[in-house]
């Protein structure tokens, strides 16, 4: 088994200099208390070298998935985890006890502005319900933290724009939970493309959902959730379709099916969508959450990968035309988050991205989903 | 490996007795010439008893389609080529002398008329370009003969209905060309799903599609083909997902791309298509002629089908959720018109039917396609 972070690093490429680096965060505003934090290194360090400690992460909403997050990251190398934001008091003493946070580093809702004067924590990783994540990524970048923020970024591109102009404002970074940025399988696929192998690729097939249990979950709440199984899951297939396809779509339809109305009475069930890309490549994609089902297909001129499953929380399976992928099976969230440590603490980038940037670009296609639908599967054109 | 035919035969139904059959034909007109044709038997033979002899096949239209369907009768049990059809006079010879065809059952597209007058062929297989089927349907049965038709029926739906309202009006059966419907791996899956083996289908992903090679051939023509790859080998994946479905769609979305608008000046390069169904079932298709691609996939709540190569002349391949299909290896064109031949001298039928009403029934989505794609991707719904 190769080392883990070979398939990762060769696609972590430094952006800035450090110095520049330096420049960027002394120029942005708001930075007083986080400029220690982010550049603070044992007393005898180079200032030449990488910061030697780990990224200083607090988990916001402490669900099944922050949960997940939270113990992933026990074996992560260069991040860990030193803080909660909660509205359930119950759950603090439980995570006090499983992961040493002292009382100094638990917030509530109302209090995150006071994480201001905490130099402790460098980063909000924030796991609320999406239409949540605007509002609390407005508060995490109020408070001078960087913040982490997981997918789908928002619940309309408006919002992810507004995330933006306040990080960029507070000078903090934002990134986007986008775990499969960092899995083996999804990068050996990516860079099998991007290196040429699959030739000039023609059709992208994706479709990931599975049948939603609780039908009292927040999931199925539009005013929490801001739609249905397109944003939680669709997402993945949109989200691959751009990796997969390295451009981005130039036009957009989409079609939605109901089977139960009561059950998805405020979100969408099951969605097809279609896009376009500038260099004729089509992709067709679906998801519901009404049954199980999970592929990611790219087909080229020279060759083709396919995986399944591709989208969940591994093993991933798949093959290519030269035969099964056989890649390191990790935790995505560990591979994730120390990935996220690096690209924050060191400056480091992503191809593809885990940025806002990239975030919203998968806002603006959802937003495109949805009004095809509106228009009765018309034909959305993207202008960038 | 199990006898070709019990595959076949267990979905061949009768649908009437050999005594509404001749009820039939004798109400029919214009079948002076057709009864003792079609009834015609070994004069000791028990009137209950099939007709003993074979089905007596001409061939109209001797292209590279034709050749095969030749060669492959070859090695039928119950039908045999007997006649032709052809403009290029410098066939003639060669096809007379490989299939052992007298004089007498040779035709040009002027005299087939005069077909009318010769007992000795029961049925004309019309392998013309798409947009002549209509014509030459009714060319054929004015002469009093069955037809079988290739896929696509027609250019259209309204020629479609024109040409099944000649064959009853003629007394004579319409078969159109679906040689996939009594393919071993094909019909496998048909069993399955129709013995509810992969229990309630939610999701069909279907797509065919290969680079095509000279661009001055009649498929590149809109005035011979009636489309582009929609209507030549998209028609596989909309059949399929018909006959997987087992339902009607109810309505229809598409997208077209196109690559390269000189080669494709006149007809369709890749189409991307969307069905929905009444149950909910929704399925997803593409075709082109720009690339190579197949795929049939039925997913279901108790389990799937996948086939790869799924519409080709074989070997197909493919797997269920039950593990690796293994099928009799045939030769489509062999087992289609031994098929077809029991359906026409023994009245059979068959499920899904190669009926009439089943290219009708595609030929109808064809064209919400079509007027999907104009109207910009919106929603066709279909009225049946």
């Amino acid at each position: 088994m190769p080392p883990l972070l070979s398939v990762f690093n060769q696609n972590l490429v430094p952006m800035d200099s450090r110095r520049n680096f330096l420049q960027k965060i002394t120029l942005g505003s708001g930075l007083a208390s986080l400029a220690p934090t982010l550049l603070s290194a044992t007393p005898a360090a180079d200032a030449r070298q990488k910061p030697a400690r780990k990224l200083r992460v607090a988990i916001m909403g402490l669900g099944s998935y922050g949960n997940r997050v939270a113990k992933a990251m026990k074996d992560c190398k260069s991040a860990e985890l030193v803080g909660i934001v909660t509205g359930s008091p119950e759950k603090i003493p439980v995570w006090q006890k499983e992961y040493g946070i002292p009382d100094k580093n638990v917030y509530n809702y109302e209090t995150v502005g006071q994480m201001k004067n905490n130099p402790d924590i460098d980063v909000v990783y924030i796991i609320t319900p999406n239409s949540l994540h605007h509002t609390h990524t407005l508060q995490v970048a109020a408070a001078g933290k960087h913040v982490i923020c997981e997918k789908p970024m928002a619940d309309t591109a408006a919002n992810a724009r507004k995330m933006m102009a306040a990080c960029e404002k507070a000078g903090v970074k934002l990134l986007i939970g986008y775990r499969l940025h960092f899995e083996p399988y999804t990068r050996k696929v990516i860079g099998m493309i991007q290196a040429g192998e699959m030739g000039k690729l023609n059709y992208i097939d994706n479709y990931q959902g599975f049948k939603i249990g609780d039908p009292t979950q927040w999931r199925l709440k539009k005013s929490l959730a801001g739609g249905g199984a397109l944003m939680d899951v669709g997402v993945y297939c949109l989200n691959a379709a751009r990796y997969l396809a390295n451009e981005e779509p130039i036009w957009v339809t989409a079609q939605e099916t109901k089977t139960d109305p009561v059950k998805f009475a405020e979100v969408d069930e099951t969605i097809q969508f279609q896009l376009g890309f500038p260099s004729g490549l089509v992709a067709s994609c679906a998801t519901t959450y009404n049954f199980n089902f999970e592929r990611l297909y790219a087909h080229g001129t020279k060759g083709f990968a396919e995986m399944s499953p591709a989208y969940g929380y591994g093993p991933l399976k798949g093959r290519t035309h030269k035969g099964p992928l056989d890649e390191p099976i990790v935790t995505h969230q560990t591979v994730q988050m120390d990935g996220m440590a690096d690209i924050i603490l060191n400056n480091k980038t992503l191809n593809p991205p885990v940025d806002g940037q990239e975030g919203l670009n998968d806002m603006i296609v959802l937003d495109a989903i949805y009004k095809s639908i509106r228009d009765g599967g018309r034909k959305v054109i993207l202008n960038e």
